[in-house]
C-alpha cells in the first residue's frame, strides 16, 4: 500500500540488474528524467537504487538533453535512505556494511557534485534524508505545496551528508539550517522556499502541469551558455563541495556503528514491524 | 520615447567627451549621486558611459561626501549594456571588441569591488544585465515598486557578470540564484527583496523622498566609523572577488564570438529593426 | 527602576567575585542555562560579566548537559556592552582600557566560536550591541515578538564585532547587513527571523513556554550525533571565524581611542546623565 514504510523488507531489491525499475529514466523535449519508481515504499532509496542513480546521472551529463529533472513516482517524493541496507549483514559484518556505505554515499554524492548541466527537482511530495539534503547542489528546486522537508538525523543517532552541513548553513543560516540538521524540524514546502532551499511552490492541483511547461521552455535555451554559466557558479566551490562530503562520510561510518544509531535503528524497524 | 528599445543606434555616442551628459554626478549634503541619463534608451549603458562610470567612481572615492548613490533618470534604473556595442567594429574585427570589452568591464566592476565608501543603489525602475548583477557588490539596495530585476543572459548565448556567479548565490541560495542567472527569470522588486538582493522596498508614490531622506540622515553618521566597518565587511572577500571578475570577464570573452551569442545578439537587433 | 539606562554609573560592580548574581547558571533536564541577571540596568554587560560568562561556558561544554541556553532576565535580553566600561581608567590611561577591553572582548567570542555543544539564544526582549552580534554564532535563536535587535555602531564612532561583519552578510547579504552594522537599522523580531538571523518568533504572551518545551524535547536527542553533527556544521570556518575576530577586536582597539567614538561616548553618557 502506498503508506507502507520505507523499512519493509524486500529481499533481493538489492539484487536487481541495472535497467530494474525501481529508477526510471527517460528523454524527451531536450529533458532528461530521472525519477524514484518505489512508489509502495515511498520511494525509499535502496544500495541498488544509489547505483543506478550514478550510471543515470553520468549517461545524462554526456548525452544530448540540456537539463536533467530528478522527481519521484507517487505520493513521495522519497523517503530517503531504505533503513533496510542496515539490515543485510554481509561476512564482513557490519564494520563492512558501514564502510561500504560510506563508499557508495560519497561516490553517489560527488555525481551532483560534478553534475555538468542544469539539474532541477522536481519535489512531488514528502522528502526525508538524503533526498533533501542533496537539494543544496541542485540548481533549480520546484515543489508541490504537498511536499515537505525532513532531515531527523540525531533522532537516528546520524549526521548530516549531501553537504548539507555546508549548503544549508549558506542558503538558509545557521539558525534554520541547526534546526533542521540537528533538531530535525521538519519544513513546509513553504518554509523551504522562504529560507531558500525550494525555489518556487506550485498548488499540487497544476503542479506537473506548471513545472513541466516551464522546463520545457527552459531546455530550448542556448545549452553551451547554461552549461558555461552552471560551471562558472559552480566551479568556485567544487573542490570544498568534495571534501565536505568525503568527511561527511567518514564521520557517517563511524556513527553507524555507534551505540546511539544501533539503537535508533533497531527500535525504528521494531516499531515498524509491530504496525 | 521613453520605451524606445536600448538598440537604438545612435552613431557618435561613444565619441562623447568625459562630462558627457549621458552620466550626470552631483554633490550636496554629504552624497556624491552618480545618474545614468540616457531615459529615451532606458539608460541603456555605452562604451563611453562605463568609462565615465569609472571615472566618477575614482573621484567619489576622493572628494569629501560621506556615501555613494548611483541612480537612473527616468523610467528605467538601467536596461544595461547597450548592444550596439557590439556594432561598431573596429579594423581588428569582432575579436578586437570582445577583447576590450572583456578589458573595459573588469576595469569598470574591479571600481565597484575596490570603492571605500558606503555604495548605495537607488533603483527608481526596472533594471537589466550588469546594473542587476553589479547590486550584490552594493551596501544597500533601495528599489522602487516598479523596478524589476533581469539577467536574460542565457538568453543572449552570454554568461552572468559583476561577481553574481558568486554573490548571487551567496545571497539567496543557488535554487533561486540559478534561475536569474541561468534562466533568466525577472524578479520583481518585493521578490528581490525577499531574496535579500534588495534592503528595502518602498511605493513608487513615496520612493525618491523617503529614500532621499533616509541617505541624508546616514550621510550624517561619523565617516571614518562607516569606511572602517565597510571595509572589515569586505576585505575578507576583496581577493576572492577580484579573481571572479577576471574569470568572468574571460568567459564572457569568449561568449561573445559563440554562434549562440551572434545569433542571439543579430535576432534581438532585428527584431527591434523591424519594431 | 526598568528603565534605568545601561549607562548607569554603578562603582564596584567590576569587583564583584566569580558567583556575583549578574550571571546565573543553572542546569536541570539536561539544559545549562546562563542568564543575564541585571534587569535595572536593562542587563548592560559589565567587564566582570564578560569574565563570568567566559567560565560559565567554559563549564557548561564540559558539565553533562545536551544544550546551552543564554537569555536574560527581566525586559531586555541585554543591552550590551555597558559604556561605563570605558569610564574607569586604570593608571595605564585610555590606552591601557582599550587595549583590555580588546584582549577581554577577543577571549569572549572566542569561546562561542569553539563552543562544543548546540547553543541557544532565547532572546526575551530588546537586544543592543554585541548581544546582537554575537547571534551569528548560535545554532538557534528563539525570539519574543518584543525582542529588537539593534546594532548602532557608527552612531557611537565605533565598528562590528562578535564575527558579525562575516557572519552578518553570510546569512543576510550585504544589503541587509550594511543597513544593521553600518546605518545601524533596528530590526524587529520578525524582521530578524525573515533575515535569517532568528530560527523562530513567538508570541510574548507563550514565549516562555513554548520555547522551552521544544528545549526539553530538543536536550533528549542522543547528544553525540548533536555534538557531531555541531563540529562537522561549523569546523570548516572556525579557522577563518577566529582570524575575523581578531581582526575586529584590532579594529575596534583603535576606534575606542578614535576622537569619533570618545565624542559620541561623551555625549551619550551626558545626556544620560540630565535625564
Amino acid at each position: 500500500s502506498p503508506s507502507e514504510s520505507s523499512s519493509h523488507v524486500e529481499p533481493g531489491t538489492d539484487q536487481k540488474t541495472p535497467g530494474s525499475e525501481d529508477v526510471v529514466v527517460t528523454s524527451e523535449d531536450g529533458i532528461t528524467k530521472i525519477m524514484f519508481n518505489r512508489p509502495a515504499q515511498k520511494n525509499a532509496i535502496t544500495t541498488q537504487m544509489y547505483r543506478e542513480i550514478i550510471l543515470a546521472l553520468e549517461a545524462a551529463s554526456k548525452d544530448n538533453s540540456t537539463i536533467t529533472v530528478i522527481t519521484g513516482n507517487g505520493d513521495y517524493y522519497s523517503s530517503g535512505n531504505d533503513l533496510t541496507n542496515f539490515t543485510k549483514i554481509p561476512p564482513g559484518g557490519i564494520e563492512e556494511v558501514a564502510k561500504s556505505g560510506a563508499v557508495l554515499l560519497r561516490e553517489f554524492v560527488d555525481c551532483f557534485i560534478d553534475f555538468p548541466k542544469p539539474l532541477i527537482a522536481v519535489v512531488n511530495g514528502p522528502a526525508v534524508g538524503i533526498p533533501v539534503t542533496l537539494l543544496g547542489l541542485f540548481d533549480a528546486v520546484y515543489a508541490s505545496d504537498r511536499a515537505t522537508f525532513h532531515t531527523p538525523f540525531s533522532h537516528l543517532g546520524q549526521t548530516a551528508e549531501g553537504c548539507s552541513s555546508y549548503t544549508f548553513p549558506k542558503i538558509m543560516g545557521p539558525a534554520k539550517a541547526t534546526e533542521m540538521l540537528i533538531f530535525g524540524k521538519k519544513l513546509t514546502a513553504r518554509e523551504a522556499c522562504a529560507q531558500g532551499l525550494v525555489t518556487e511552490v506550485f498548488p499540487e492541483s497544476t503542479f506537473q502541469k506548471e513545472v513541466w511547461a516551464r522546463l520545457k521552455a527552459y531546455a530550448k535555451l542556448p545549452p553551451n551558455a547554461m552549461k558555461i554559466s552552471k560551471e562558472l557558479i559552480r566551479s568556485n566551490e567544487k573542490e570544498k563541495l568534495h571534501a565536505i562530503n568525503a568527511e561527511e562520510c567518514t564521520i557517517l561510518q563511524g556513527r553507524w556503528l555507534s551505540d546511539e544509531c544501533m539503537n535508533a535503528i533497531v527500535n525504528f524497524l521494531s516499531r515498524k514491524a509491530k504496525l
